[in-house]
């Protein structure tokens, strides 16, 4: 059985009113020394914690901010949710974490956290729902979007350019000698899925080469992912000299698979990724990739949301902060 | 300026009583269906939303369980916080995360959200405080440790024998042919950390070899852990034949530039890691590892501390599930 401290047994311990151990509570000055000696003293024998749920009931602001993602397993989210929690902090400000897992019923029931005003705001860095849907749900709540903006959904947004970082990065590989090129991609509705797959359709036209669709595999981020791509192109007719992947871990799976079928990496297929997460410097060959300044884009949306939160309206702000080529080991020159 | 329609206004679009939306929202039998429609309307117009804070207060649950743990930057957290969040869900609770990042105090405000009823229990993925005072915030609360139980802390426990798996790793390493062994740690006060530096000892004592100090080399877990260890290693007067790591992301660093040191692995020295996570199979080589059943340690650790929000009093519990050596590359075998 569980025995938890009222504020009624505070004030009967300490023998004073519950009116007046909730002045102590609420540091009102209108309490003799001695008195608040007292309450302090029964608080701390009954372990007694003010319910907060009440307290937040009218003080209306929880101090809290919520995080919705999709998934911790992709190594991209951690730079740009402690970019969140280190802005937020400076507000006293602490943030809570929600997972999605690509549902719009969790996207949903963590919506419901706002509505119900459990937390003062919320950064989306992905988002399951339409935007129009997302705009509703969110109607007179402080959001802000991260990394993946939605069409349709009415809320400040921080994020790079994926479409031109993916035609920057199909030009690298051009420039580099490399016309063969397949892209590794996500067949999912998040913005970086469907801007990198056009900057890569983009650059291909704009430099007048023509893709081999058998060579549009789009399997997802995940190590695993870039395991079947990379199977799946293995059994083409044909192979490219060089692919694009949506991310990272996609690139890592990729290159693994590729070389364990004997087809050499960097030699015989260049690879490129994107995200320059921490493994992409570690792998063996490092791996050639777009960066993205994820800490800053955590710490902008932050920042955002803290104004939106004092009753900024900023919801039609976007702000696009730039993207970098990191070469490494994974792409052959041929110039 | 944000406009939030309150219960009354509720109220007054439907021409009735607060009290009757209340019923309405209380599900209550005692309102005529036709109230009922216009209160329901009128919700709708005003896109009202209860505040749950108060209504938490009254029912006393908010079928929210928090899950504190380190970092999300390690990969090893993802499949336990999958494992709490399926077990979870079957009874409805959704799961938040916190993060600590090693600091007491961000791990003490995490635990005012349970003090103050704003979540109904917790998993501890990590731990920052000493035992007997986690014991102490957490009094009257249901809480579960997992991965890493700690010391002290009166709470039931899901983990793998971290001792006896690093104990197994190090058998396996001598029963290879390895006698030089190196130990890339970890100097924290997590368990883990402990216990497997206290295996890696008695394993070679029992083996009757002696450890090189020069070769305990405690950085941390990250893949940049691994790389200042090894570059520590490197500089070393001997080098060993094999390096244990306190886990798959340390291996890495370590392999990585060790390699690049022009040392062959496992040519040279066979490098072992500790998780089994995703990149630790998809690395070339591939890792050598012990595995942990990661989601079956946040399944049972969730179904802990559902037992106990039951009032089930389970705190003197510790379970510990099975570990595993998988065989890959990074560990030559000398038979």
């Amino acid at each position: 059985m569980r025995i938890i401290a009222t504020i009624k047994d505070v004030a009967k311990l300490a023998g004073v009113s519950v009116a007046t151990v909730s002045r102590v509570l609420n540091k009102e000055a209108n309490v003799l020394p001695q008195t608040k000696l007292r309450v302090q003293d029964a608080i701390a024998k009954l372990h007694y914690s003010p319910n907060l749920l009440g307290r937040n009931l009218r003080q209306g602001a929880t101090k809290k901010i919520l995080v919705l993602l999709n998934t911790i397993s992709n190594p991209f989210y951690s730079q740009v949710v402690r970019g969140i929690e280190e802005c937020a902090a400076k507000e006293h400000y602490s943030v809570m974490l929600c997972m999605t897992h690509g549902d719009p019923v969790l996207e949903q029931q963590s919506i419901t956290l706002l509505q119900t005003k459990l937390v003062d705001g919320a950064v989306f860095l992905s988002a399951e729902q339409e935007g129009t849907a997302l705009t509703e749900a969110c109607r007179g709540i402080p959001v802000v979007q991260a990394c993946e903006p939605r069409d349709g959904f009415l809320a400040a947004s921080v994020s790079i350019d994926n479409k031109k970082a993916a035609y920057d990065a199909i030009s690298y590989l051009i420039q580099n000698g490399h016309k063969q090129i397949a892209f590794f991609g996500a067949s999912d509705t998040l913005s970086s899925s469907i801007c990198r797959k056009d900057g890569y359709l983009q650059a291909l036209s704009d430099y007048e080469l023509t893709p081999n669709p058998d060579w549009i595999i789009e399997e997802g981020f995940s190590i695993n992912a870039g395991v079947r791509a990379a199977k799946r192109l293995i059994s083409c007719k044909e192979l490219p000299d060089a692919v694009f992947c949506i991310s990272d871990s996609c690139a890592i799976g990729a290159i693994r698979t590729l070389v364990e079928a004997g087809i050499s990496v960097p030699g015989d297929i260049s690879v490129m990724g994107f995200d320059n997460a921490e493994i992409s410097k570690a792998f063996l060959p490092a791996v050639t990739t777009v960066q993205q300044p994820r800490y800053e884009i955590g710490y902008k949306a932050a920042s955002l949301l803290l104004d939106a939160m004092r009753g900024e309206e900023n919801r039609a702000v976007k702000i696009t902060l730039p993207h970098e080529i990191i070469e490494r080991n994974s792409v052959e020159k041929h110039t």
